[in-house]
């Protein structure tokens, strides 16, 4: 027999259990967004600002929450490197059961710790999450212990339609919902609360690239797995999804776009800098459909859950500045100069003149092709656009001894 | 005659005209800080996330609310380099007013255009602020235009003020709110709205070493003035408050405290990491009262604006990874190797080996005290603490072939 789809009602009756669990996460709307996509406006659902840094824990808590007294004495066992290893070990912490969550080798040990911090057992096993997978269904087989799959799941689902649920009481007049789709239970959710609620929204997921799996399968009307993986956001970085989860998208998600990494830092950036939001490269993809243009919103109220901010600082760090670089407003010049330090300054200056700051200023190691009685520098500029970067490099190049690398 | 301090009335007046104008700004909770400081509790109250990017909107929208049809025409002038900057723009656009804002030379392009981008006129004028104010006072003379004053002014703190309002609503059994000082409206206004609310809660303001000026003027029971200013937090780098605010401090606040830059920064961190917020130096002020242990909250339910968000995205980076330094978890570690770059990968081997990430690895230029056959390296590392990464120094010291740098 084949499982229903989760309803309304599943959702609803996850609303309830999740009363008082999760936080009501607040609704920004944003301006800078709206402009770039020219939408009448763009409602960001902050699930970044969720309990354990993403929605993960709702779905989680849940699933947890309907378990007996017995299941709960046996344990709770996930496999994941991120969200849903933070999410699963909060719930279980809430109803004092023992978790064990398999991590594959690649985790950062921020999140390990977080994860570890919940009070969950952390066993580091896998090169690839199939094998943390593998092994957390080993443990569950062993313990007697129950597995809470990552979206796959009824009551995972229904707890991540939560979601949905306070975006269309938030935003009553929404015609557009963006969601990130990793492996496809959060956009399984929202688009069951949102489609029986208002049939007439649209639902968009959206993936990168370099993870995309879930348009193949639209059009393959299958699931369809990927070979490999290629992206900067692992915290979406599924190679397929499953049957379950696909009917859901299949019959309730009108349409999916693929987006770049580089759209995604720029959605970041935006994020930090208009919005002052962390947030982790998936919780950007969303967004990244609409900064990278890929939907026509024109005229449209527009929310996005902004996802996750499960993210190292030096990281992020350094996702915002591809951001500002892919924005087209910050920008590596290469030059070389006839002399070492005579010319730092006069190129410091010529950069400042221009109104754009110098991030950083490097030396580059001598390499063939360069003169020895000149040096090569590596100028990190930020500007107020491309045309404004540009008048920066034509700048350089107009002073004396100084010549662009191209 | 004196005049009389703002009072309740004058605030919750603010609030009626504010109503709609500003946001209702999120607050949120804090478990990391509250353990930081051994609080029951630590409520954020988000003014990063309000309109304009900071409270000042609410001052000055309050004060230009009140002006005749006459005077809106004359045109709106104030002096400011930053969030006042964008408020009285953002405000006078709102009216229909022309603004003019004077900012210093040293103001960066993002908020100079943010400025421009409500439709205010940016004049650049001075090296320091005084610099400007006078040129700004010059403007509103010489055009008949009103000057809107960014601290020092009844109509600001009432405005100021509506923001202690919301707290004591949003955090009714508050016992302690900490709150930064720049020239001290902010403070003032809230210290007025907590006090007449809730008299028993204690108010305490916040500066930096580096630009403290009102616990030394509440020492001397008059306004001190600053010799200089020397600190990140620009956003309050006033060098004195002036009279009229001055009596709100003194009758209305209980303590005043001085943070380091390094907690500065530390906040920052903290607030970016567990709370996901970007912050702008002044807008972690109060809180780094708190990660800096300089307030007993032990058992207490805190409240804290997080007062403002406006940085460019570069100096978050690098000053979020200054916090990470000053929680003892980044640290650049100097070492001499024998040779290059076949120990490199060794190196960074050797770090990740005790679980840490290697941020950054620099070949250092060669200097004296170093032998020509060794070379330099900077390893920026990054770890869960200061004994983590004493470990990470350890390892590398044991490597064959490798020095520590003293």
């Amino acid at each position: 027999m084949t499982e229903d789809l989760v309803t309304l009602a599943d959702v609803e009756a996850a609303a309830e259990r999740l009363d008082g669990v999760v936080k009501r996460t607040p609704v920004d709307t944003s301006r800078t967004f709206a402009e770039r996509c020219e939408a009448d406006s763009v409602h960001l659902k902050l699930e970044s600002l969720q309990r354990t840094g993403s929605f993960k824990i709702r779905g989680a808590s849940n699933r947890i929450a309907q378990l007996g007294d017995s299941e709960l004495e046996g344990g709770i066992v996930a496999a994941s490197g991120g969200n849903h290893a933070q999410g699963v070990a909060s719930a279980a912490a809430a109803h004092d059961a023992d978790a064990t969550i398999v991590m594959p080798e690649v985790t950062p040990m921020a999140k390990r710790e977080a994860t570890r911090g919940y009070g969950a057992e952390v066993v580091v096993h896998g090169e690839v999450y199939q094998e943390s997978y593998e092994r957390a269904m080993d443990i569950a087989e062993q313990r007697g212990a129950t597995f809470v799959h990552p979206f796959n799941d009824r009551a995972v689902i229904a707890g991540q339609g939560t979601v949905g649920l306070e975006m269309v009481e938030d935003v009553p007049d929404v015609d557009t919902v963006v969601v990130a789709i990793g492996g496809g239970g959060l956009v399984s959710g929202i688009a069951t609360a949102v489609k029986a609620k208002r049939p007439e929204v649209r639902v968009v997921g959206v993936q990168t690239e370099g993870c995309a799996h879930m348009s193949e399968s639209l059009e393959r009307g299958e699931v369809y797995e990927r070979d490999s993986i290629d992206t900067i956001t692992e915290g979406i970085a599924a190679s397929r999804t499953e049957e379950y989860t696909f009917r859901h998208v299949h019959e309730r998600v009108d349409e999916v776009v693929n987006v770049t990494d580089a759209d995604v830092t720029a959605a970041m950036a935006l994020l930090a800098e208009r919005s002052k939001l962390v947030t982790e490269s998936a919780g950007a993809v969303a967004l990244a459909a609409l900064v990278g243009d890929y939907l026509d919103v024109t005229g449209e109220t527009v929310a996005v859950p902004v996802c996750g901010a499960n993210i190292d600082l030096t990281q992020f760090a350094d996702y915002a500045k591809a951001g500002l670089a892919a924005l087209g407003r910050y920008r590596t010049i290469r030059i070389t100069v006839d002399d070492w330090p005579g010319s730092l300054a006069s190129v410091a200056a010529a950069v400042e003149e221009t109104g754009a700051t110098v991030d950083e200023l490097s030396r580059m190691p001598q390499r063939s092709g360069v003169e020895p009685a000149r040096t090569e520098l590596a100028v990190a500029v930020e500007g107020s656009g491309p045309e404004h970067l540009e008048r920066v490099a034509a700048a350089l190049d107009g002073q004396p001894g100084v010549t662009l690398v191209e």
